[in-house]
């Protein structure tokens, strides 16, 4: 029997962070040791944490994080280990790259090939894409193990590296990973690497990267899929885990070579640059027994959704230092959801919710507004708004003088209340969590410092159609439920000025959302919406609001991306831009 | 004698605005046919304005913009065009492209080659690299004349299409551009140009776009360059021109001839794509005399950073559809110099300040902002902050029970500013100058939603000692100044709280300038920054604080790029970063 102990470091290091990204890692290669794994692997960058965006232009970073792997190599004398990190070309050129470090020495740096730079990555920026398409034989067992390493969009492509590797005698592919959550994105990755390993006859372990990093959340769930293209293990989501997998590479060899594929390389023509290295073994190979590969449960949507978001608030608080988070409580949907992820991420003792009403908020916002906080065990405060608007108003006096009021007025209540949530953050420390959610940011419903003021847009990415389901979900998970029932059923509304409700200003959010997607998300043209059956009135109207929101946007609090299109980096528009669609 | 007419169009479009760009380009057209010029040029995708960002992945928008491009071809009877646009190759890719025009039909198109993708540019995010490299050959003289396009980041590279096309026999080549000012970039490129022309023995006509987009300003100063490296037309520094140039290229046939560069094309072997393409003669050149060329004067650095900071703000003011603009007047320098900015950018009769004193402002900052206002001829209105900050305090007396004040108070003194000039944003339509400087922006000395809560940023790239040292350029263009002389010599103050200085933060801007400039345009790191001879407790804590005030900067509003290195698209910092470089 051929096998070969893996373990498969999912972890979570923070950005910029390269002595503690490198404690991290030799914590991990020694309990992989215990674990007497052959190979361990770390993500994508682990050591600088992904992505590192323009620090990579700092040479001095560039430096320590040479620096940190070298030390690295010297604590792992009984493994092998690859390791993701920014290696400096000789030449100049930086390189997303793997080392392969055994017995405390580095033995190869494999160099990522094919580099993203579309969304939300910008590789380009600051990598050379690798010529190299080594393969590696390691003797843990006899006979030895072929395998090839490769980086993320790497495997995205049938043609690349994986395909060379495998036609080159490779029996596993190693790849690592640093790719961002979003809806679907687990399902997609799972066909792809299953069609990668049946395709190339060839055992593939992906791991990824588990995190919240400003915008964007890694949500693990790595996993190995065996070379007839059958899921053998599988990481937690949106957690760390060392899995520990063993393979029998005898049976991959075994189907390799009655299918042609023998031990002998076929070099593809398209590789000069393959070359095989040989990887020493780190230690002699402990006479283990096979251990039974673990597999995580696969999430429905909406829990998935609610654990990203979980996930990227609790990292963004915690990652930056924060003593707690703040959020307006409105007795609305959007502010209970946002409430409910901040509980759930960093614990109902650290979240303090400030209900804010004016002359227009109802008795039902106060009741919902307190039981929710109630159901959540948060603390709830209350700062009302209507002398500070009065005192506004007087300050203005002059300057209004015989105009009528209009959105002037709404938005300095949303201001006021922005003010406060403010002076809370900076008295106490806490961060202000805000509360707008994807269908608002896109029409631009929304007031620029006012309900727009804070750190963090924990749902600025979840439409609110999505927002409905989500909360539905949380109130499956306790009985009677946290937010309370009639947030789920009564009309929403701002409360900015006597009977508002937000159908006054926008469609139904049943007709805007779709609308949204198809022209955000999908990128398709105003006849073409028009086509799928949307009043063409109201697509027009749809359109021209998002566009002329862009420079609300881009002074919007980061917030996490969970849909294939996300505002911030993943879509980048001019704000002076006079296109007109329709 | 062998002479050609080159029209060079030095245009503003406006991001976006196709039907509006093409009927500038059309427009121009005609006159250039008026002019008798045998070429016309227009800038680097003039049809569909720089830079379009994520416009390029809606396939509407390049359609239409393949839509507006054959309208134009057909108003161009009688001329050959030259005109920048986004080309859709067979295979779905997309080009930056410059398409050849003559009677009315298309030639060519070239697709540019060397795709820029740091600082400022995204362009392999929407593009791929053109592969072919012609030549061009016009008989609108005999004998004809050979010529090569090649497009911005192309031209900047020694070994590239220009070197190409110049062995190939071409005596001309066309250089479009939309290359944004910086200062030391005009300097730097008339450099480049001359280089390359010598080099080449060869004319190159460097044709740029003029005009503000966002964070940009592109400064025109368009030029051409003979073939032994001189200068010989020079347009104007932010301003539209269309330059006529007479070129003698039988002199440069002459001189290649006699240097053994003869007319028989050599065609380089690195160039496999290098071909000859016929331009047919658009009209039968006019028997006109040759024209003496127009030279624009060169700036001094103090006249060209505000007369891109006068376009800039102009261009974001019109091209948005403001009504007039209004700024927040303190008595001190930044604002000041914002105010004279948008007076002279938009017409003192657009521009209205405001002056919010509280009782920690001096009598002192009172004269001068008025005086600078009258000065100025612009409006200016008060609106005291006392009560307002009282009734906040009043609101938050129980949260803040037994807490000294801090930092706290004086940011709703800065937020309470802010929502006044919002609100009368709000009801007149006019855009929030904020008046925030560089040194102020990169250590985060500012209030987010106060002093930063605004539509456009117009001096967020101007150094503090810049600042000073481009007041003082603007006083010297009216006899007694605009800028009060006192604000020229005062300490800075916030004066946010009793007696308060910069200097109590901040070190002298004398140092934390140079320090700024090192940290954050030049990368040069801790240690080197102390070797240049500044105190390492000091520089430590400049660096601290920039690396700490990211999460404000990326909420700030937009602001004109005049440095190497500004904030925002030029330099992508993760908020999220524990890196900390000393």
């Amino acid at each position: 029997m051929t096998f070969l102990r893996l373990a498969l470091a999912q972890m979570n290091p923070v950005v910029g962070d390269l002595s503690g990204n490198a404690g991290r890692i030799i914590r991990t290669l020694k309990k992989a040791v215990k674990e007497q794994a052959d190979i361990v692997v770390f993500p994508e960058l682990a050591l600088t944490g992904y992505p590192p965006e323009d620090l990579i232009l700092k040479p001095q970073f560039i430096a320590d994080n040479m620096a940190e792997m070298k030390r690295i190599s010297s604590h792992a004398p009984g493994i092998t280990a690859i390791i993701g990190f920014v290696d400096a070309g000789e030449k100049g050129g930086l390189y997303n790259a793997a080392a392969v470090i055994s017995g405390g020495k580095l033995i190869d740096i494999y160099h990522k090939i094919l580099l993203p730079n579309y969304g939300v990555f910008d590789e380009v920026r600051y990598f050379k894409p690798g010529k190299r398409v080594p393969v590696y034989s390691i003797p843990a067992t006899r006979p030895a193990v072929r395998f090839g390493i490769n980086i993320c969009e790497d495997i995205w492509h049938a043609a690349g590296p994986a395909r060379q590797q495998s036609l080159a005698g490779a029996e596993l592919i190693i790849n690592i990973n640093a790719s961002p959550y979003e809806t679907g994105k687990p399902e997609c990755r799972r066909r792809l690497i299953q069609q990668r390993a049946a395709e190339n006859s060839v055992v593939i372990a992906y791991l990824n990267t588990v995190g919240g990093q400003d915008e964007l959340v890694f949500d693990g769930l790595s996993m190995v899929y065996d070379h007839t293209g059958c899921l053998i293990a599988q990481a937690k989501a949106f957690a760390e885990e060392l899995m520990i997998v063993d393979l029998d590479l005898g049976k991959t060899r075994k189907y390799r070579r009655l299918r042609g594929l023998c031990d002998k390389p076929r070099v593809a023509k398209t590789a000069p640059a393959l070359q095989e290295i040989r990887v020493p073994a780190a230690r002699v190979p402990a006479r283990h027994t096979m251990r039974k590969a673990g597999f995580s449960g696969i999430l429905i949507q909406e829990e998935e959704i609610y654990r990203a978001l979980m996930l990227g608030t609790a990292d963004y608080i915690r990652k930056n230092g924060f003593k707690g988070a703040v959020i307006g409580l409105s007795g609305g949907i959007d502010s209970s959801l946002v409430a409910a992820v901040a509980a759930d991420a960093i614990g109902r003792e650290n979240v303090t919710g400030v209900f804010m009403p004016s002359e227009f908020t109802s008795q039902e916002s106060r009741e919902d507004a307190f039981l929710l906080a109630e159901n959540l065990g948060i603390t709830i405060t209350e700062l009302p708004i209507g002398k500070l608007l009065q005192e506004y108003k007087r300050s203005l006096v002059h300057q209004f003088e015989g105009l009528a009021e209009d959105i002037t007025e709404e938005n300095l209540q949303a201001r006021i209340r922005g003010n406060l949530l403010m002076a809370l953050s900076n008295k106490f420390g806490w961060i202000v969590l805000t509360t707008g959610n994807k269908s608002e940011m896109s029409v631009g419903y929304a007031t620029l410092y006012g309900d727009m003021a804070g750190g963090f847009a924990v749902i600025k990415d979840v439409p609110k159609t999505l927002v409905y389901r989500v909360c539905r979900w949380r109130n499956l998970q306790r009985e009677g439920g946290v937010i309370p029932a009639r947030v789920l059923v009564k009309e929403p509304t701002a409360e900015l000025r006597p009977d508002q409700k937000d159908s006054d200003s926008l469609p139904p959010y049943e007709i805007l959302d779709p609308i949204l997607k198809a022209y955000i998300e999908e990128e398709i043209s105003f006849e073409e919406i028009v086509r799928l059956g949307y009043d063409a009135a109201t697509v027009k109207r749809v359109i021209s609001l998002v566009d002329r929101s862009e420079y609300k946007r881009r002074q919007s609090p980061p917030g996490i991306k969970i849909t294939g299109r996300a505002f911030g980096r993943d879509r980048r528009f001019p704000i002076t831009n006079r296109y007109r669609s329709y």
